[in-house]
């Protein structure tokens, strides 16, 4: 199909229908999500098929028992992590290393810049120690572009969800490509999705997927998008 | 082309030619963006596609005059809001009451439930506001499911950043589909490109996209991902 009908074939499903989605499909979807772009590839994302009866139906219970989520034939947690970046890091200088790819200016990318940014402290202490070497470089920033952020936890998590949401978007596509549906869900208690995934402080949880077929009722009305005139400005 | 050969086919693209791009791709390419899933469909995104000369000089200054930026064809900056959601939410309850679809429901959701996730003000009172309330939400928790969130207006940011990220990847992938190419940078000094798209500190720049055919030197190697089995979980 091509890709533009796919896009118009998208539509978060509410209610699906009894019939099974067959293994290899998720497979492919999640393939297909984390190879979305993101953040100095330094790929923030978890993605959690959660397959075991219990803690599925505690996951249908933590997003209130929704219809897309009662009725989903399987369920996928999508989550952003601000404490992979290390691992992640070493693993990207090592396979550069091992190929014999690792131009100095990558390494230094890594192993000063990507730390100056994603390092931080449960209290808030280097988040602290940001804002006021923030303040100062503001004054540099008077007279020529500098990077100004990220400075809080929050900032950071602000960019591993926003890299994890790129994946959610491929995912949810290659579902429509193989003939499936998915909801992208973001009612649910997150501290109880976090408790059945076994999530720390470190880890937000993007979005729960519901996925399956839908149901012939499962889209809850015709698609509606405000002018485009009030979101697409030419400057 | 097939779905996953534009999944394939997607690469940040650092260098491009100076083939230029006809309008209607990047215009067929942003309606795609924003027909992605969105948060209570509140579609809080902008897209700023900068033509004028002196404007895209500055923003090409404002990424550190990155190759990506200065060889681009296009420049597109993607930017999320936290001030849309009222006008928005307007426009989607008068869309289904001339319908005559207005469901109580909905009406309650847009009308009640929204407001309560969605109203900031600058200082913070409504965000403190929330988080004692919420303290207190935590010991029904304890019982039953509960929301307890967004809370600060930097949860609200997440919020619509991760949705207008799931408008991006579209974007992206719609471009690949017409056989053109992009690279989402978050390497820019943020202030300077609010200035330049003359934003308030309502709104966050998500990424800027530039837009053109790959230079065949446009690729920087090899895509690498970490395996699988770190990020695709099944529990």
């Amino acid at each position: 199909m091509d890709f533009f009908d796919l896009i118009d074939k998208r539509r978060s499903v509410r209610k699906f229908s009894n019939e099974s989605i067959p293994e290899e499909v998720i497979t492919k979807a999640l393939e297909a999500a984390v190879l979305a772009a993101n953040s100095s590839n330094l790929q923030p994302w978890e993605f959690y098929w959660v397959k075991s009866r219990n803690k599925k139906d505690d996951l249908i219970k933590a997003c209130f028992s929704q219809n897309a989520a009662k009725t989903a034939q399987e369920l996928i947690v999508a989550v952003s992590r601000i404490d992979t970046w290390r691992r992640n890091r070493n693993l990207i200088l090592k396979h550069y290393k091992e190929k014999g790819e690792l131009l100095p200016i990558v390494e230094k990318y890594y192993n000063k810049v990507v730390p100056l940014a994603y390092a931080h402290d449960r209290i808030g202490i280097l988040g602290l120690l940001r804002k006021i070497i923030s303040f100062f470089i503001s004054f540099i920033g008077l007279f020529k572009p500098v990077a100004r952020g990220p400075i809080f936890r929050h900032d950071v998590f602000e960019i591993v969800t926003k890299t994890t949401a790129l994946a959610c978007q491929n995912f949810m596509m290659a579902l429509v490509a193989q003939g499936y549906d998915s909801c992208p869900m973001e009612g649910f208690d997150h501290t109880r999705v976090k408790k059945i995934l076994k999530l720390s402080s470190k880890s937000h949880v993007v979005m729960v997927l519901g996925v399956g077929k839908a149901d012939p009722k499962g889209i809850y009305g015709e698609r509606f998008r405000i002018d485009e005139d009030l979101v697409i400005k030419i400057i």
